[in-house]
């Protein structure tokens, strides 16, 4: 049985999700919405499905599954009317950038008891989870030690950046998500570091450089590098140190050639950003989606885990503004 | 304006393109045929096609493209029938395994003025025309020595090694078309040896292991390494050596996580096979096939191509058989 | 001229030291102290120095520099004595482990105008020191964010942890050399978290696990990842960040083969720990003692250099037992 | 008890040697004689032996063991001399140019039961010894398919070339001699192209660009691929397919950073040259010779395994002029 998927939000991000739906043999992509005609149009004509509103597609019972990827102020109560229309729901993340709200929200998700899907895709990148797949079986013993660096090419527009809740919210908080997933146990407290050193004008609007470490109860300890610039590509990396060994992944880049002469050995630059890094993460975010909707699976990562991961993100923001170690 | 595509022959390598022509924006998999009813079957439902017989797709004025995927001793008979049908043809090599059938088909080719692409997608990986574009730009210099080392993780079934004209032909026209590709000169002696290292109830019916050099009237040397069977996966290597440099393609892997333990650091096998490996690939061949279709660009690799590396192939079988060089 | 030294200690990192000055043209061990008669027996005889006392060797005009491999508890007062006996000085990390003791004694060292060379090899290390070339050469831009992993094969015995001044005077001593020469700017804040993760025995006496930041007053970044335990040999690495790029070193392994099996592809473990890790770096340290000693050079790193690591050090131990951010 | 070596030669290769020897902690440079007065004072200066003449060190009982690094045609003479006079003797490869003239002196050597030595040191290096005990501990099966890559930075001077037998005697014979250690069986017939590709001047007078293929009585292939310009330094690899597995020897730098700009990720040459490249093999080579005059050990490679891949280079080189498969 194919599922029938509407398309919230048709912007660089929803683009990712409609390919990737119209990838999975057992889902279709039915219906797109988005305020800007043009852009739903786009998405409709590419692969065939009808534009259509917010209202129109709650309201219709052969929807199985909305994706969620409007703006960030509007993930709640998307989710809020998703859930009480009895909608699976994909949400790009934040649920919201207030923590209260956000909770709010998760308690209509648990009270309608939908099903809520968060959108940490790294998760479901090859790599990351064979990383979490060498953990889970005991290859490295028990986790001791995270490092996680992850560096965007190029910092976003300065519209993006007063609207984006500042780097820990934005950025951080998919390696808030991906160390609470490796760490198998959450953290107790935060300490970040962050300046503007890649571009001045962001000064006094958000930082662009970050350092934050976390620890746990059991005395896990997990650091992570955050640089909105990185000259030679998308840099994301990880590794888990353990009492048996260490796990690592490896940057991807587009292509692998290895061009040797007098001045050294060159190989090409990383990918230019998460919408070709994450292809394949993407592709199986949706079919584990699909498995949350056809029944046997449980949301991962749930809307809980978006909660979690802002907390840590408000944390971390809290100890960079004031230079102060943050207990949770 | 979408091109419609006929795709005859629904086995392994039919659904691999099966799935590049549904990937590809610009394409429409309109047909399907095969003898075996299920096979086409499978095919249609999938990416929801018709399925259709040989004639009715030749008769068919809105037809574009025909991929031919059928057993090798019909290539001839159908790649003539649909050039005189005025229809584009991608035919998966080789054109036939006799030299002077498959000149007889390309005259036709000539004479209808038909465009025709061969099968050989290992042109359109990302990583192996990388390397084409380093020596194209002018990176290592002049060519002047090339290695390439092929691997299949295990040998095809004996029913598939019986008809498939032997190593040279079946595995080694591969690394012959990427010699030619590279070397851009054609070669003038053909040395090989080969014998049955892998299996030997191979032997008298085939090679499983294979050395093989050209040479060209400039003094380049190409030699080439095959084996049917790496417990390691599926391994695609070339290597070429300028006045200015070297260019390699790095093999590819579907995980690339680096586990360190007492024992060492352990990174995954490679590939299992060319249908994961060549993903790109296939949709770049198809993408090519459609900018020739359209009109600008021609055929890369032609049906000239794809004679002259069975001309190899040929030469390699009688030095392997004899003994001897073989000049061209 | 072939400059005279002597050697006071014999042990473990005496003995690396000896073996460097041999392979020194125009170094040439001359003399040996060690309050264990054997341990000095056998270096005397392995290169053919002579036993002596530490009186007779301040007191030998024909000696030009000494070479402290003695217990840290000496160091100071066996600095201060060669100091005023007009001998250039190389002394093992640290100075002393009381900051008020290592000043007084860097007052000496600056009144007699000796010349004092601290033991922080990894400076000399071809890998690191490339590091440091290209960050000079400007590969890389502005610094902005360091990474130092670095990982011990294995914990010391618990009588040499006693009397070590715990892992950041210890171990990660070496870190904040590294970091300081790298970051060309002085850290003004110092986080670090630590805990008792590969050994339960270190508890209490100990931490065997730590993760420190350091940020600078234009605010740069560096963070610094210990084990005392690493499966997989002897990690070593840094990684710095900046406008135009990162360069970063790769762990050295003795043998560098690859292995390819059904079960992947394994490379060997790194080296054992420092005294083949870092050969070439300890045969380079005597190299630049040398040229300090004839004259040009000035001492790199200095002890105001190992003072400040120490600095930093104190910092960091404070922060760990406190829970807070240490200003400096 | 250390034993006493003479040094036959003071040019390029016996400071090498030199130098693992006063290294070697059983071994003592006692002796040095050269044609050019000047060159062995040069090495008695430095490491403190005696200058005397070939006949002196052939007379002195003091004497265990010679280094004849003498050139090419003086090597069968001097080690009939030094076999008669009763020393331990290692000698550069080869033993004489023309196999008639090394099969007489390996007679000689035979009937004195002297203990020679051949000078192919790549068998003693970490990484190639490696992939030899990595085939004997059975980590790949049964060897199958050898591929050997070695390419030098720069071709020698004219003069050099004129003398040296050309490439196959000169250059090749190190990887044919690895192709027998690897293969552990004898190859029954030899293939060999050859051109003049990196320098026209060459010409006439010698190959600088040459491909081999060796097949044994059962069936395995190696491959030998030389040229006498690399630009990237001095490439030296070798990879061994078996039915488990294959073993590969990755290239060594002399410094391993990465640095990663908007250009790519780049990493410094390799060595520039076998004296670098080979310093821990030249250590290791000297430490197995004083193994075999200490009296366990038998010589390897033998001046047996010195003839057999003379053979092969003579092979090789007729192949090359004729164009033919050369039957041993």
């Amino acid at each position: 049985m194919t599922l029938k998927f509407a398309l919230l939000g048709a912007g660089r991000i929803g683009k990712v999700h409609a390919r990737a739906i119209s990838g999975n043999p057992d889902a279709e992509l039915a219906f797109v919405a988005d305020a800007v005609a043009d852009a739903a149009k786009a998405i409709s004509e590419q692969y065939g499905c009808r534009v259509s509103t917010i209202d129109e597609i709650a309201a219709d019972p052969t929807v199985d599954a909305v994706i969620i990827c409007t703006p960030t102020n509007t993930h709640a109560d998307l989710i809020e009317k998703f859930a009480q229309a009895g909608k699976a729901i994909f949400c790009e993340k934040p649920v919201d950038l207030d923590v209260t709200r956000a909770e709010a929200c998760l308690k209509v998700v648990r009270e309608t008891g939908a099903k809520l899907m968060l959108g940490f895709q790294r998760r479901y990148d090859p790599h990351f989870s064979a990383v979490k797949k060498a953990i889970t079986d005991g290859r490295i013993g028990d986790v001791e030690m995270i490092q996680i660096v992850s560096r965007d090419p190029g910092a976003p527009p300065m519209d993006y950046i007063k609207s984006s809740g500042g780097i820990f919210r934005d950025m951080t908080i998919h390696d808030f998500d991906m160390a609470r997933f490796l760490l198998d146990e959450e953290p107790v407290t935060v300490y970040a570091t962050a300046s503007v050193l890649t571009d001045k004008a962001i000064k006094g609007v958000d930082f662009d450089s970050a350092s934050v470490t976390l620890t746990t109860a059991s005395g896990k300890h997990c650091t992570i590098s955050n640089s909105r610039r990185a000259t030679y590509g998308y840099d994301q990396r990880v590794e888990v140190h353990g009492s048996k060994g260490t796990v690592a992944v490896e940057n991807q880049r587009p292509v692998t050639i290895d061009v040797a002469t007098a001045e050294g050995f060159t190989r090409p630059a990383l990918h230019d950003f998460f919408m070709t890094r994450y292809v394949e993460a993407y592709a199986a975010e949706i079919a584990a989606l699909v498995s949350v909707v056809k029944g046997g699976a449980s949301p991962s990562p749930s809307g809980e885990d978006g909660l979690r991961a802002l907390v840590l993100a408000d944390a971390a923001f809290r100890s960079a503004k004031q230079g102060v170690v943050v207990t949770l």
